[in-house]
């Protein structure tokens, strides 16, 4: 991978790589269901818990700090009482989104073959 | 999302569908980049090693356990001593390489957004 300061084989992924890290935020134990969800609209953090099962309140702040600061996932703030706060995907985020979606799809339209693996794997 | 005994509404990305599994483990840790390296040809266990920056034995092993059960990848133990082991893509995960490369280099080609939007998040 090609970043400023790198050494060695191109090939080697890098941990100080920031699209390594990128990646790692994109596809953190949440990242990806905070993405998906949003690929369909701006969601307030209430909507986003509902939507991602078994998610904690202090996982989905976390996950989407990370989002914010990477320049995915825009905040925004109703000075209300109580504030309400929503979150959408930028341009970057939704080009993420879209492709992630499409990994998705394409997992889900290979379902049977999964499942036919699994049945082998547990046999 | 649609599976198999589901209820409630179509965009719950519910824990027991196939599906949230498999990009889960796709999405682990290091299932991504055990993918991103294999999408270059098949790999000895120890070059896959070499490649992924701060992987242990133990993970890559388990990751790949996962990505075999879910016919992702392939396992092949040439009958030598010591015997030698080799992974690669099966077709489904060709298809799944491919679009997770696509996601990373579209992450990469955006390395100046992502460092912009950093350098906001820390002033």
């Amino acid at each position: 991978m090609a970043w400023p300061g790198a050494t060695g084989p191109s090939e080697v992924f890098h941990r100080q790589c920031p699209a390594v890290q990128v990646l790692d935020h994109i596809t953190s134990r949440w990242g990806i269901w905070v993405l998906l969800a949003l690929n369909d609209g701006e969601l307030r953090f209430f909507e986003l818990r509902e939507r991602i099962d078994g998610v904690s309140e202090k996982m989905l702040s976390q996950t989407l700090k990370h989002l914010v600061a990477d320049g995915l996932v825009w905040r925004h703030v109703e000075p209300t009482v109580p504030p309400q706060v929503t979150y959408g995907l930028t341009e970057l985020g939704e080009g993420t989104a879209q492709r992630l979606g499409g990994m998705f799809d394409w997992i889900r339209g290979n379902a049977d073959t999964i499942m036919d693996a699994r049945g082998k794997a547990d046999a």
